[in-house]
């Protein structure tokens, strides 16, 4: 059953949680080691963005004109109540899922880049031109690319080596829609060079990419800097599919026992979750599905880190396995990185929020009763959310219970279907962060002096 | 701008065209030469399938209840104004395009799959417990597979032998859903086996395919066969792309004065068109676009074929290239198709519609203008529509009038991004039905005396 809103209920603004917050989120650092000021994001993002990023009083953010205009070309999306997954599994359970596969990227990711594309336009006066950024399997970099076309920017992805040989459709994708794509670690920033010189044989990282990316923005006064996840803003746009959500699942009456998305950087589980948070029951479970490959929250330290390896970019209070662990290679490759949104990291540390572990193996194999049940085929991605979704409804099939699970659908597929060819294959292995790799990592993390901040 | 419309607009009944036909449709032929009966089809498809593809009454065929539940999963679909594209060419025409790509499938296709297997569940007491089909690159399996999961039936899939091994994501999507895929020509039925003695190394053809599935489904009290175009019933389904177009044209106050599609068998074609047909304007133009490599209506001889190139189906009085011509490959395996549907075969003899030749490159070229403006990428095959879209357009930019435009983005591009890219790396070549070929073809038709029918 698909559950629709019309045009109209499009909501106008974004929702910011921090004024409904009930802890303080630490500050973001910059490279000085002080709190991050307006002057520090200065040469990476544009006006509005670094006033969205460092705004803590308006709850409500009003959404521009013709931005909204672009949201409605594909927004409201649906949300579906899975009706054949919950008879497959013969469960009480209600399943809805709030599907952001029918964007123009085919992935939630496109509700921030269009938005930062549309900011970025608006300062062409100054000179802006370029929005570059870091890209693993592509289906951001896609994103980006098709929000700078929406408004003649150009578009600058650097994008993990290993992905740009290997998972070659996002790439293919980004060049077909005039995306300049730059395999990561490359020869022309200096973060790349170095890198190179040490290890010229350097498959590369999310983590590496970013530092490119961050360099180049600092360095080119008509390039600003699209950021995919983590960052306040970001959580902030995606926060369209929960009010959507919010607003389709009382068209049914139903209010969700258990809110469930994958976390790779936070954003899509933010963007699900926040709007439910202030007026949440009791036992309202949020549940953030990890990959046993990178589970920050489950096994990392919560401290100040980097958001890239380079050290470019800000410092964020969050859980984090270190700037510089790099996770076993994994299909779900926006999944691989060390850090988590600080907010979300705030929510996991006073207890509001859940952190489940799954492996890839786990997932595939959810994402295919999914498929065959209800029709579509998830990102790598989203099938760990559906992994989580399975198990608690298993649990109310066991206990008898009637609860209203919703989970985020976040991605479609279009990007790795020869993921679940490999995995059908029995070619895909389970892959776990070794313990004496995360504490490796944990030697690298800045020194930060408490009296600073 | 997006045109939606609300859950209840979704259409009641498909529209069957032949009661408002101001022309006689030649009636298909059994392979005893006499007009196809209800007992020829019997074998191959289900009761109410069979009705459907010979009513000729009735215009308006109410869809039953439960499907009508499973269409509003994916329907209204929504059509576009491609206003980004217009201000890109600069063209005073409005350009409007019906987006199938939404659908759990990617593809229109889906609209007949999932009518066809639902009306197969219908008869589970009689047996019925498989749906066999054949399959190109694969969106037209990709979208039975899931129609069959919808209703638990088999789903078993004859896949050109060269797509099979080459454009393998259709192949890994059908098997992660659960179909059986075999590569054609296969050994497992005798067309297959004949064909092999002859040629050990044979790639297959859709005629093939469509040949040993017919087969299959002939010799199986279990199994019945699922057309993916050409055939009435399929043209009928397909009007929900034209009832939808109407009732969102009319919200913004447009008539369209050019429909285009891409025609194959003409079932996308068909079914944008038909609910234009009756209320057209005197003016209104209906453009089949055809690929240079099989342009059956602008090349092909108007008379009686088979569907298949081993003959086990019916045969159908239509524009064709003959059953037994092997059109030069192209990357719109679709297209790649020797006939065309009767009905259009009609309505281009008496002039109603018109025929549009273009190449591979000429549509990649559209494809990339429109997907770096619009933000969607079509499949090779939708591109073809939009290259005759981009030409119509830039003659109303001459004359400086502003037209009303209205095509089918039919599919998106899931399962061939890598086409896109061997064309920007200038490795796609284009190809042209060779005339002798057609010619050699034209003496394999078979020879129906008149009064038979």
């Amino acid at each position: 059953m698909r559950i629709t809103l019309q045009d109209k209920d499009l909501p106008d603004s974004w929702y910011n949680i921090y004024p409904d917050l009930e802890f303080t989120v630490p500050p973001p650092l910059g490279a000085h080691g002080f709190s991050l000021k307006y002057d520090d994001l200065e040469p990476l993002a544009s006006d509005s963005i670094i006033r969205q990023e460092l705004e803590q009083e308006e709850q409500e953010i009003v959404i521009p004109k013709p931005l909204r205009d672009l949201y409605s070309e594909y927004r409201p999306t649906p949300l579906f109540r899975a009706e054949r997954l919950e008879k497959e599994l013969d469960s009480p359970a209600r399943i809805f899922y709030k599907y952001e596969g029918s964007s123009p990227s085919g992935s939630y990711e496109f509700n921030t880049a269009i938005a930062q594309a549309y900011y970025a336009s608006q300062y062409k006066d100054s000179g802006i031109t370029c929005l570059v950024t870091a890209s693993g399997n592509g289906e951001w970099g896609v994103s980006t690319a098709i929000a700078c076309n929406f408004f003649n920017l150009q578009c600058k992805i650097y994008m993990v080596k290993s992905a740009y040989e290997d998972k070659v459709f996002g790439r293919y994708l980004m060049e077909l829609l005039g995306a300049e794509v730059i395999p990561s670690p490359s020869t022309i920033t200096n973060a790349g060079r170095k890198i190179l010189a040490r290890d010229p044989d350097c498959s590369g990282s999310l983590g590496i990419a970013l530092g490119e990316a961050y360099e180049e923005a600092f360095s080119r006064a008509d390039t600003k800097f699209a950021w995919g996840t983590v960052m306040n803003h970001v959580l902030l746009h995606q926060t369209l599919i929960g009010l959507e959500s919010r607003a389709q699942l009382k068209r049914v009456n139903a209010d969700p026992d258990i809110c469930i998305a994958t976390v790779g950087g936070g954003s899509g589980f933010g963007g699900l979750i926040f709007p439910f948070y202030k007026k949440r029951k009791r036992d309202t479970r949020f549940i953030a599905v990890e990959t046993a490959a990178a589970p920050s929250l489950s096994k990392g330290r919560y401290t100040w880190d980097y958001t890239d390896t380079e050290k470019m970019g800000p410092m964020l209070k969050m859980y984090t396995l270190g700037h510089s662990f790099v996770p076993p290679g994994i299909r779900a490759g926006g999944m691989r990185y060390h850090g988590i949104s600080p907010v979300i990291s705030t929510l996991f540390r006073e207890q509001v929020i859940e952190a489940k572990i799954c492996t890839q193996r786990q997932a595939f194999d959810a994402a295919i009763t999914f498929s065959r049940t209800e029709g579509y085929v998830p990102s790598p991605e989203s099938a760990y959310a559906i992994k989580a979704v399975i198990d608690e409804a298993m649990i109310c099939k066991q206990e008898n219970k009637r609860k209203n699970i919703l989970f985020l659908l976040s991605t479609n597929s279009n990007l790795d279907i020869t993921a679940f060819r490999d995995f059908l294959a029995g070619s895909i292995e389970d892959q776990h962060a070794q313990d004496s790799q995360i504490n490796k990592a944990m030697e690298d993390l800045p020194q930060i002096s408490q009296d600073k901040v």
